[in-house]
């Protein structure tokens, strides 16, 4: 017997299987994507034309996946008209699918200097910075998503913060190469596709970022981003923003 | 003497204010972010720190508005729960001002190099690309929130099917300033510094095109990103894809 409890309650169920459904698509596509970091920085560092080739191919699905999951959320909106925590979920995986499908983006341009450096001739340097950068973007991308998956604040809030580790280590680098060349002018072209993969890897970081702020907007409601470390530290920890500073949270210009 | 009809109508008034009025603050958000790629370019050129540093405190408006928009969009998907039209208008806004966003912070990178570059000295190379191409992606962000105040199709596409011509201009320039290095490699630090803000300027060419195809999803329904250049116009001319062909649109690889 249907009566209107059992309906409500149905109707509500099938709600939650379309949102739960929705953000599972968005895990698996944040998945393929962690993926496709991974594989155009090993193509890069071991000179592998042909993952490089793969990595370029399998970017069209990735493109698929932004499209559907957008469909996804447009059909939610139009047809549940979501409200509250239901609302801030679809807003943060519509606006995450973007952040994806552009770490995606950068993953292509990445694989694209691979196959530059497998016709022109190895980099004589920047592979080791390429290999560190490389690990620590794809562990945020993936703590990015764990996040998402898990509704967990503290750890968005962390990949938040470590995005500056990145900024920092990707100048560095930048410095070392950019003397690099200027003793070996012959290398300049080979050495600038390892920049511009390099700085693919640090976009990928800010993309992480953005996901983990969109997280920590729909665990808590609050707009955290252009806020600064400090104040989001102290928005997720719920303390004020001197305790923040007393717990020595690293520092910041919000130069990036 | 308030009936239902005059309060229907009169609630029906007060979403479409509402609608009228966030459409508004997008595009005042996007003259804003106009004014900030102009000045950039200006302040690189003419070696303008002041300007840069102008150029830079800005920003922080900018990012103020993207909030701001944000907030009336949530507001008005979980008040009015719009549908149709409504729905892909909001859509629409609230994916335009992340890439508006993302053109303000490109701009400041823009006016960071020339900071840079008023410490360093001038590049001895590079600026006639970057006024050129500079005013090229000027009048496509333009253009693309013209195409978005009136709803216009045609204009969009033309501002997406541009993005090519910059894509190319950018990769000559490129390989130009390449070469320049490579005979003097003293001058290594300031030229990249000029690669910099174009590759910026190449960016903000994307960022423009997205808003361009937003307008599109929003006044024909249809979703054209990542569909090709061919495909798109087809679409937006409500035309069959050899017709297209056949209209000598510019081939793309669409390898961007």
């Amino acid at each position: 017997m249907i009566n209107k409890e059992s309906l409500t309650h149905h109707i509500s169920q099938q709600f939650n299987a379309e949102l739960e459904e929705v953000r599972s698509h968005l895990l698996a596509m944040g998945g393929l994507v962690e993926k496709q970091v991974n594989d155009a920085v090993t193509a890069l560092i071991e000179a592998d034309s042909g993952l490089a080739q793969q990595v370029r191919e399998v970017d069209e699905q990735i493109n698929q996946m932004e499209r559907n999951i957008d469909e996804e959320c447009v059909r939610i909106l139009a047809r549940r008209q979501p409200a509250a925590s239901d609302l801030r979920l679809i807003i943060s995986i519509s606006k995450s699918v973007i952040d994806l499908e552009r770490i995606g983006d950068e993953a292509t341009k990445i694989a694209r200097r691979a196959i530059q450096l497998c016709e022109e001739g190895e980099s004589p340097r920047g592979y080791v910075e390429v290999r560190h950068i490389g690990d620590q973007v794809r562990n945020m991308v993936r703590d990015a998503l764990d996040a998402f998956a898990r509704f967990d604040a503290d750890l968005a809030l962390s990949v938040a913060q470590y995005d500056k580790t990145i900024d920092r280590e990707y100048k560095t680098a930048l410095r070392e190469l950019v003397t690099y060349m200027m003793e070996d002018p012959r290398s300049i072209s080979r050495v600038l596709s390892v920049i511009w993969a390099l700085r693919s890897l640090e976009r990928i970081g800010d993309h992480a970022r953005n996901i983990s702020e969109l997280v920590i907007y729909l665990v808590r409601g609050t707009d955290v981003r252009h806020m600064g470390l400090k104040r989001m530290t102290a928005e997720v920890q719920g303390t004020a923003v001197a305790d923040a500073e007393k717990a020595n949270v690293p520092g910041e210009s919000d130069d990036k």
